[in-house]
């Protein structure tokens, strides 16, 4: 076994350990005192900043930041000219966050590097800690990962954020220069793999009892906004019969939906907001708005639940007298991880004793920005709870050390040109 | 045919055109220019007193103000000690009114006293335009009837507007005296019998292809409001069998409302407000706070309804791991109109060739608060589109003209002791 030539000298519980511990640590630094919040490129980014280049000089490295605000660094093989492999996550957060969501990858890369220490590998490995993944600052996520695959086009850097500054200024202000993200920002030309550590974010591995999983695709979604029109009435003077209630037509939908998504495992309906007008205790809703978020691993599976749940609402609504309009609000397609790395990481937890489930994300990640442009793949960590975006989230230390077994494992047997 | 002695000038026709070209000109006096709206003792109330007076004194009567600011006057009969019979309506509306929900009763009446001309009836009849029934002013409704009834207690007339101007100054400004409410409102002691015409604000009667109904009773009312307690999830992260969507248990719950009430002709039940937390497209749902209003004209069914809903809420709940709290909000009971004053309005009708169906009021009326105080019955008129508080609130000529010839018979019939 390769892993024996690892010299690090601590047992694998404390390097776990202290992998969650940096994570806490790195949550302690934020832009509102008692909470947990870090915008991009906000000053809380800059102590951010500070502390992850110490710990990446302790494990030996030079520590850059590229004009996009992503704070990089390279472990560099014995071979100039060897091909680069990618270990990224975001250390930017949603407000009153937890401490892992994004954090824990980084910290994770470092740490299996760390462990590296000076075993020989045939590859270059890049760490990036990307600067903005959650989209909290600028309403838009994923700026930094279009950054480093050319995407960061001039009309996203004009974007604003609530104090109208925008994302340029917020670069020159934080003393980078957005003219030079084409030339600081690119991954290295002979990147072969990139490979995310993340949290799952949702209920799936507590479910079935399991610490990890591969990520095979990064779901597709459509949303949709729907609107009920009906007859305002009386409620008292409207007998039943008479009635073309919008609500009970929507009711009758959001009920079907529940039971048809429930019949497919990859699929997952939501309705999220409703909303009933006039909106009076003693009025029959005449109107009635509701979303739709549809989730699918498949385009034309998604396509397909949608198609027919509008038939679903417009049969809801016939049987009642009520119209039913739907428009397209957004469509994202499904995004799959390189089938190689897949299968290869899945390898690796399996030759470290663990058995890694397949999974799909039904949230976005960075993995669905690099994704089309380097083979990239994705390692999910059990969230305990299914707690994602509040103080309380949390990962467990066999989950973390489980991760960070089958991530150097992954590293000890990948060669770039097989 | 007693009606032979009617001398009135104008044909069947005019006398309902008379009556709802008065309504119309009434509409015009308003609070708010370009819309209906009178408010309870407001500035329109005045102007609306001054043209009701000038009516009723071309009817050959006197008008008074009585000191709840209801307009008054009696047509006296030969023996001065002869019972007193009340005709009555409101003429305050909601805002943004129709022209026919409480003026039609009083216009109508005061056309039936015109007709009556010097004919002799063994009773007094008095006209009583309520001043407030729609509770649009201090969010109470019902203070006249309520004053003539004794029931305008130092509690309500303390009720503020929202310019914090108690109903008992408002009743000062208006140049009235609330401490003689106990001496000027009362009804009179020898009051027989009550009689109110009032559009059915419903489309009950234009389903049915009839002009005229007499109602039964007031319905009661429970209102409700409940809460639905899920968990809010990731709607991408989260698989639909390990949700708590308060919604969906909610909108189930909803779908079985409108079913049941469906089964019972009675019953009425509405949900009309509905609210998702947190209410973002991609978060299920983790609370529904939803509203149900419950009618029926028999207490003991609408209790039942009542309770029996409220277990199918909890089986909704139940199934989806949400827990279901309900609050009864405010309950009033059935109110039934007197049953030997219905029978005679019956016979009035069909004896003058219509046929007035049996109904039960779905909305609260002052006979409500007029029938356990005195003998009190109700004559509902077609309401085209089942259309009130709305511009557009319609009667049909012939409707009226059925309804006129319907209580000119009822008076020319009843004997008070009989």
């Amino acid at each position: 076994m390769k892993q024996a030539v690892t010299t690090a000298p601590e047992t694998n519980t404390t390097r776990a350990a202290k992998i969650i511990a940096r994570c806490r640590e790195l949550a302690r630094i934020t832009d509102t005192p008692g909470k947990t919040q870090r915008l991009f490129l906000s000053p809380a980014t800059r102590d951010a900043h500070t502390l992850l280049t110490w710990w990446i000089r302790q494990a030996g490295l030079e520590a850059r930041t590229d004009d996009a605000g992503n704070l990089r660094a390279v472990r560099r093989s014995a071979k100039d000219d060897a091909p680069m492999l990618v270990l990224f996550s975001h250390i930017d957060t949603v407000p009153n966050a937890g401490a892992f969501d994004g954090p824990l990858g980084v910290l994770l890369a470092l740490a299996a590097i760390e462990q590296l220490h000076s075993t020989p590998i045939p590859f270059h490995i890049e760490l990036i800690a990307f600067a903005e993944e959650e989209g909290a600052r600028f309403s838009f996520p994923f700026l930094s990962s279009m950054a480093v695959t050319g995407q960061l086009t001039d009309e996203l850097l004009a974007k604003t954020d609530a104090d109208g500054i925008s994302v340029a200024d917020a670069i020159r202000s934080f003393g980078l220069d957005p003219t030079r993200i084409p030339e600081s920002c690119p991954l290295a030309k002979n990147t072969f793999a990139a490979l995310e550590v993340h949290i799952e974010q949702g209920p799936v591995l507590e479910a079935d009892n399991a610490s990890l999983a591969v990520v095979e695709a990064i779901v597709g979604q459509s949303r949709l906004k729907l609107t009920f029109e009906g007859h305002a009435n009386h409620a008292g003077t409207t007998p039943m019969p008479l009635r073309h209630d919008a609500l009970a037509a929507a009711a009758q939908w959001i009920v079907e939906i529940e039971r048809y998504a429930a019949n497919y495992t990859q699929l997952v309906a939501t309705v999220g907001r409703i909303e009933a007008l006039p909106g009076a205790m003693n009025v029959v809703p005449g109107t009635a708005l509701v979303t739709l978020d549809v989730r699918h691993p498949k385009d034309e599976s998604r396509h397909a639940a949608v198609a027919h749940l509008l038939t679903k609402a417009e049969a809801a609504g016939a049987v009642r007298g009520v119209k039913v309009q739907a428009t397209l609000l957004s469509e994202q397609k499904a995004v799959p991880m390189n089938h190689d790395l897949t299968v290869k990481l899945h390898q690796a937890a399996e030759r470290t004793g663990h058995d890694a489930k397949s999974m799909f994300s039904g949230a976005g990640h960075d993995s669905m920005i690099l994704a089309p442009v380097v083979p990239t793949t994705m390692l999910f960590v059990r969230s305990p709870g299914g707690l994602s975006h509040h103080p309380d989230e949390a990962v467990r230390e066999e989950d973390v050390e489980a991760a960070l077994a089958t991530v150097l494992n992954l590293l000890l047997h990948l060669h770039p040109h097989k």
